[in-house]
C-alpha cells in the first residue's frame, strides 16, 4: 500500500529527530514539518557544527533505525505529563505551554523506540512504506527558533523524499540540471538581459542578445497569427482611471495595478495590467456588420503588475510582462471554430519550440465563492460548456481548476513540460461574455439587428520574459539556429594568414541574413573556440591552411565537426534551419 | 521701406476699429492686438450680428480708408481728458482706469481721422508700408471681455496680413491645405488610430491600418541603423525612482514626469520620460575595451512625458511619445565619425520619404542662466565645438538658437518641410559628457586604464507619433507604397464571373507579400472604386470580362490607369517600389 508522500515525510523527520538524538545526546530538538519535496527538523545543537560527513552518518543511522519503526503508538497526555516528560528541552516545553493556551489536545506518538509531541500524520507501517533509497538528507541551514531574529539560530537539517528510488533520483538530478541551466546565470553568461539595482528587481533590461530572442519569438508569433488575418495594433502603456472602471479590473484587480500620477496635470491614470480594455475601445471605433466578423486582434505588448520585490527573480516572476496577447471578438457561433484556429496556432508554437510533449491542459472554472466573478450564470453556463467542448473534440488532456476562472469567464490554462520534466504554465486561451456587456460592443446582424459579440483572450507564448526564463532553462542556452544570438562564428587561426577567406566568408553569410561574428582577436585559437562554445553558438567556423587552400569549411557544431563542407552548401544548410525554425 | 510685419498688424487693427465705426455707429471698439500671422478687434455691436457678406464691406471700407492714412500723431493725455474722449465707450473707459491705476502714461494716436487709446507700434506711412492685396479679414467669432465667462459676450473681427500678396496667398493655400490634409481627419477616414475617452487625449491607440505605418517606420529606421552595427535593446517603461536621481533627470525634468506607485508593493518609481539612463546601465554591465567602442545602442521605445490636456492634440502633441531612440557610448575622438554616421542615416531616411529638400539645422546650446545646465564648462565648450566643426564639415544649412541644448549638453535639432512648406523639427543628435560622468561609465583604453566614453543621443524620426502625424499631412494620406496599409486593392466586377480570377491574382500578390485586399462586397462597382480611392490606396486592379480573357490586369494608380500589364510585371513593379522605398 503506498500511504500518503506527505506522512512518510513526516515520519523521516520523527527518524531525523531520533538519529541526531542517538549521535548528540546533548541534542534537544525543536520542529519538524514537511516542505516541498521533503521535509526539515530543527535543532539546538549548542556549540556543534555538522559537515557533510555528519550528515551522512546522521542518514544512515536513519536508515538503521527505520528498520526497526514498524508502527507508532499514539498517547493522549497531560499539559503535566507533557512538561515532564520534556523538561530538558526548552523548545518542546514552549511549545506545550503554548498548545496549552490554545486549549489543544496534547498527543505523543512512539515509535522504534523513539518518543515525540506530535499531532499524528504517519505512515501506518514506517519500515514496509519507506524504501531506504527513496530518501535523503539534503543539506544543513541556520534557522531562528520560530522564525524570529531575536531567538536562538538553530540548526535545520533538511531532507527529500518521495515515492520511490527512481522518483528520488530523477529530482536530485532535475535538481542539479537546473542549477546547470538557471536563466539568471545563463542570462549573464549569454549577455541576455541584465538586473540593475538603479531600475529594479522584476524590470529587467534586455542587452542586443537578449533582444534577439524576444524578437524572433515576436515575428514568429506574428507569423503564425498573420495567417490567420488577426491584425496588429499598438496601444498605450497608460490610460486614464475610467477604462479599467469600465473594464471593472479596478475593482477586481485593485492590488496588482500601479497607479500614475502626471506632474504637471496633476491627473491620475493606471499603468495597463491587461490589454483587453484597449481592444474593446479599438472594435468600438469601428461600426462592424456580421460580415467582418470575427475580428482579430494581436498585440505583443508590455502590461506592468506589481509584484512584492521579494517574490521577484530573474525572468519568471516579473513586474514588466509582454504577453503576446490577441483578442478574437467574434459572434457566439464563432467560437469553435475559432478555439480551433488558436489550438492550431498554439501547437504549431510549441512543437517548434519542443515543449509540446507531455502538455496538460486545465479547464479553470468558478467555485463557490461567487463574489470574485462578474457576468451571468447562464452565460458562465455557455462558456463554460463550450471550453468543455472543446477539450473533448480535440482530445486535449485535460483536467479542472474550480477556482482558477479570470473574474469575466472560464478559461484553458496550458502546462509544458521542459526538457528536465519541470511542468510551467505558459498559454492560455478565455472566453468572455462580461468585457463585450461593459464596452457596450455591438455588430450588426443578418437581421440588421445590434448583437453583442463575445471576446476571446489569448496568449501563446503567456509572457515573453516569463517564456524566455523557460526557454533557457529548457534549452539550457543551446537555442535552435533561428533563435540563436549569433548562429556562426567564424575564427581565423591566424589573423595575417587567414583574415581575407574569413572575411570573405563572413560577408557571405552575412549577405544571407545569417547572424555572424568574426573573431580574429589576438587570443590563441584554444581561448576564442572556448569562448564561442561558452556563448553556445551553433556553428563555429575554423578557418585554417587548409580551409583556406581549398576553400572549403571545417565547422564545429555543439556535438559534431563537420569537414570540407563548401560554402554555399554551408549557407543553404543554415538558411533552411531558420526559416523552418528546425529544432536541435 | 519694410517695416516690422507687427507693426503693419497693430495698424490694421485701428483700420478695423475705424471701419466697423463706420459702417456701426453705435458699435463699440474694445481691445485689438496682433496674433500669429495677423491681428484681432473686438466690439460691442449690441444685437447686430455679422455676416460674411458684412466682414467683406468691413474689408472693402478698410481698404479706401487706407489711402488717407498716411501717417499717425501721437499725444499724451491725462486720465481726465482719456475719460472724456471716451466717455462712450465703456470698455476704453475701464481701460483708462486699469492703466491709470497702474500709473501707466496714457496715449491717444490719430491717423486718417481716427482717435484710439494706444501705447504705439505703427507703420509709419501705412498707406505706403500696407498693400491693400497683403492682408484680408478672416472670420468673425464670439470673446469675452477681457476673457471672463462672466463678463459680456463681444464681436472679434480676425484678420491675417503679411508683407506680401505672395504670402498672404501662400498662406491661405497652405490653410486650406491644411485643412484637407488635418491627419485627425485624415487619421479617422484612413482607420489609422483612435483617440478613445476612456483611455484619454494624447494616449492615441492604433487601429492596424496605424500600426502598418509604425512598423513600416521602425523597420526602416532599423534597417539604416543594423547596417552600422546598432545593437536593438529593450528596457522598462518604468523605473526605480534612484535612475532619474543619478542621471539627474528628476531635478531637471521633473514636472514632465509620470510618477508611479505599486498596489501591493507601495513602492514608488517614475515612468521613462527617456531612455538614455537604462542605456547607460546596460551599458555599465559589460566591460568593454577601446576595441569594442564604439557601442551603440538602437531602441524604439515609447516613453511619457506630462503634457496638460488642454495642449493635447492628434498625433502631434501626445503623452505616449515612441522614440526611435538610439544612443552611441564612443571614445571622444570617435565623436565626428559617429556623427557622419548618424548624419547618412538621417539624411538616408529624409529623402526617402521626400523631407530633406529645404531642411534646417538648429545648433541649440546653453544660455547665461547656468543653473540650467549639467556639466563642466571645458566639456561645454568641447562638445560646441565639435558640433559647429560638424556643421560646418558637412556645410548644413544651420543657425544657432542659445538656450535650447538639453540639461547634459549641445544639440543639433533638425528642421523639415512639408509638402506645403510648415517647418517641423524632428531629429535631433545630442552630445553629453555629464551622464557618462553620472554614471560612472567607463572603458580600458589602450594604456590599459579606464576612461571615461562621451554619449551621442540621437533621434531620426524624432517619435513615430509626431512623424507620422506630420508624414500624414505632408503625404495627405497617400503614403508611398511601401508605407501604405494596404498596397494594392482588387475589386471583381461581377463576383459570379470575376471571382475566380481575382482570388488567383489576389493569392499571387499575397504570396509576394504586397498587401492586398479583395472587395468582393456585394456593392455596385463605383461604389468600390470610391471606397478605395479614400482609402488612398495606390493601386486598385479593376477584374472584369476582359481582363478574365486575357490574363491582363487593368490598374487604377492615384493619377493615371495602366491597361493590359501581366500579373507577374505587376507584381514585380510593385515589389521593387516597395524594396526601394519609391516615392510617389
Amino acid at each position: 500500500m503506498n500511504t500518503n508522500i506527505e506522512n512518510k515525510r513526516h515520519t523521516l523527520a520523527h527518524l531525523t529527530a531520533q538519529a541526531v538524538r542517538q549521535l548528540y545526546p546533548d541534542a534537544k530538538n525543536a520542529i519538524g514539518p514537511t516542505v516541498e519535496n521533503g521535509w526539515y527538523q530543527d535543532f539546538d545543537l549548542g556549540e556543534v557544527k555538522l559537515s557533510d560527513t555528519d550528515l551522512q552518518k546522521i542518514e544512515d543511522q536513519i536508515k538503521t533505525n527505520l528498520k526497526n519503526w514498524t508502527e507508532f503508538t499514539k498517547n493522549e497526555v497531560t499539559a503535566d505529563e507533557a512538561l515532564k516528560e520534556f523538561s530538558w528541552n526548552e523548545y518542546k516545553t514552549e511549545l506545550i505551554n503554548d498548545f496549552t493556551k490554545e486549549t489543544k489536545t496534547l498527543t505523543f506518538y512512539t515509535c522504534g523506540g523513539f518518543l515525540d509531541l506530535c499531532k499524528g500524520g504517519h505512515c501506518e507501517h514506517p519500515n514496509k512504506d519507506i524504501p531506504t533509497d527513496s530518501f535523503k538528507l539534503e543539506k544543513v541551514a541556520g534557522a531562528y527558533w520560530k522564525g524570529d531574529a531575536n531567538n536562538k539560530m538553530l540548526t535545520r537539517i533538511y531532507g527529500i523524499a518521495f515515492d520511490t528510488k527512481e522518483e528520488l533520483e530523477k529530482f536530485i538530478w532535475q535538481q542539479e540540471e537546473a542549477k546547470k541551466r538557471d536563466h539568471r546565470i545563463l542570462g549573464r553568461q549569454l549577455k541576455l538581459f541584465t538586473i540593475s539595482d538603479l531600475v529594479g528587481p522584476g524590470l529587467p533590461l534586455f542587452q542586443k542578445n537578449g533582444n534577439i530572442l524576444r524578437r524572433e519569438l515576436t515575428n514568429f508569433l506574428w507569423e503564425l497569427h498573420k495567417e490567420h488575418n488577426y491584425e496588429w495594433v499598438w496601444t498605450p502603456h497608460m490610460t486614464k482611471e475610467a477604462l479599467y472602471d469600465v473594464s471593472g479590473h479596478s475593482g477586481q484587480y485593485l492590488e496588482d495595478m500601479f497607479s500614475v500620477f502626471g506632474g504637471t496635470s496633476k491627473e491620475k491614470f493606471w499603468m495597463k495590467p491587461m490589454n483587453c480594455p484597449f481592444h474593446m475601445e479599438l472594435f468600438k471605433d469601428n461600426q462592424f456588420s456580421y460580415r467582418d466578423m470575427p475580428v482579430r486582434y494581436f498585440e505583443p505588448a508590455t502590461v506592468y503588475r506589481d509584484e512584492k520585490s521579494g517574490q521577484l527573480g530573474g525572468l519568471t516572476r516579473v513586474r514588466a510582462i509582454t504577453q503576446d496577447d490577441g483578442h478574437v471578438i467574434c459572434k457566439i457561433d464563432q467560437i469553435e471554430q475559432e478555439f480551433d484556429i488558436i489550438l492550431d496556432v498554439l501547437k504549431n508554437f510549441y512543437s517548434t519550440v519542443g515543449l509540446l510533449e507531455g502538455y496538460k491542459v486545465r479547464l479553470s472554472t468558478r467555485d463557490d465563492d461567487k463574489s470574485k466573478w462578474l457576468g451571468e450564470d447562464a452565460n458562465w453556463k455557455i462558456a463554460e460548456d463550450a471550453l468543455v467542448n472543446i477539450c473533448k473534440k480535440h482530445d486535449l488532456p485535460y483536467f479542472e481548476g474550480p477556482g482558477e476562472a479570470a473574474f469575466y469567464g472560464p478559461k484553458l490554462d496550458f502546462m509544458f513540460k521542459d526538457a528536465i520534466g519541470r511542468d510551467h504554465q505558459l498559454a492560455t486561451i478565455q472566453c468572455d461574455f462580461v468585457q463585450p456587456e461593459r464596452f457596450g460592443l455591438s455588430f450588426v446582424n443578418e437581421k440588421g439587428e445590434k448583437e453583442q459579440p463575445v471576446v476571446i483572450h489569448r496568449a501563446i507564448s503567456g509572457s515573453l520574459e516569463r517564456f524566455l526564463g523557460v526557454a533557457i532553462e529548457h534549452f539550457a542556452g543551446a537555442f535552435p539556429v533561428w533563435m540563436s544570438p549569433v548562429q556562426v562564428a567564424i575564427i581565423p587561426v591566424k589573423a595575417e594568414y587567414h583574415n581575407e577567406f574569413a572575411t570573405e566568408v563572413y560577408k557571405k553569410l552575412r549577405d544571407a541574413n545569417i547572424r555572424v561574428e568574426l573573431d580574429d582577436r589576438n587570443e590563441s585559437l584554444g581561448k576564442r573556440i572556448r569562448a564561442s562554445k561558452e556563448m553556445k553558438t551553433p556553428y563555429v567556423i575554423i578557418i585554417g591552411d587548409k580551409e583556406k587552400e581549398s576553400g572549403n569549411l571545417t565547422v564545429e557544431t555543439r556535438t559534431e565537426k563537420i569537414e570540407g563542407i563548401s560554402v554555399e552548401e554551408f549557407i543553404n544548410k543554415v538558411v533552411k534551419e531558420i526559416k523552418e525554425r528546425t529544432l536541435n
